[in-house]
């Protein structure tokens, strides 16, 4: 199904889990995002080592290869994840319009060894009222006519 | 529903919209994060300024928050967001496990001026075959192995 060279990569964001683990950067988890068959950036799981909750290895891969592409969207880019993207790593995923995602560990994996993916993922369309942190939609004029603004706005630059 | 303050911190998550659409920064999105009462970190998008497609208003506020508490975790923290949050920032919400969200527009608001918000949320409980970006599973020994030194792992971090 997948080719060797694909396999490779997917093996590479193993071991950027390993190595990241190893030294303390944070959780087992790794990313390369892959252009025309070659590695364009890797990145590891930074959570816990700079304090950032939003550092899962897809996000910090993604930033990093956009930084290297200057650009907001990878678009003929592949992610190859250790893995399965959470919810938000997913979010991500299709902001940056990449072109497929391959992981090896699933959420169910990640969930034996006590992160919350697949609880994420359970919540994520479960009503508002229902969410174990409440969610409260509270309709602002200011709001509407703000984006009513977007849409006449001149020269925005959409994504 | 909510109190005179809730409202004025709402409101200020649109007014910081309103500035960083106005001064080119990104989308109409913005949040503040409230810590007992008070302001302790703002954001607007700034997607197409930076070429980061993970700097919408709720993670830059998120990031900020915890830098400015040198924390990993918002438990105490109350976030306001002009919009509701896209999946990709409702996984960081989840993640930094703060204690209340309230926001003005949401997702069919969002839609409604072209961005892909609701789409993913629809995205992302379909089947992996079924996305519009293909996810491929292929689990891997190395993947399994990772997961379980993780497990086995001594003074390790977890979050």
């Amino acid at each position: 199904m997948l080719s060797e060279n694909q396999i490779k990569f997917l093996e590479r964001s193993v071991e950027i889990a390993k190595q990241g683990m190893l030294s303390g950067k944070g959780g087992p988890f790794g990313c390369v995002i892959v252009l025309n068959d070659e590695i364009i950036a890797e990145g590891c799981n930074l959570v816990t080592s700079t304090n950032d909750p939003t550092a899962h290895a897809e996000l910090v891969a993604i930033r990093e290869a956009c930084k290297k592409l200057n650009t907001y969207q990878l678009t003929d880019c592949e992610v190859y994840a250790s893995c399965e993207p959470c919810p938000m790593c997913l979010g991500a995923i299709y902001w940056a319009r990449v072109k497929q995602v391959v992981y090896a560990n699933n959420r169910h994996d990640a969930a034996a060894i006590d992160f919350d993916d697949n609880f994420i993922y359970k919540e994520i369309n479960t009503e508002d009222a229902a969410k174990q942190i409440p969610f409260i939609h509270y309709p602002l004029t200011s709001a509407k006519e703000l984006f009513n603004q977007w849409q006449i706005k001149e020269n925005k630059k959409e994504y």
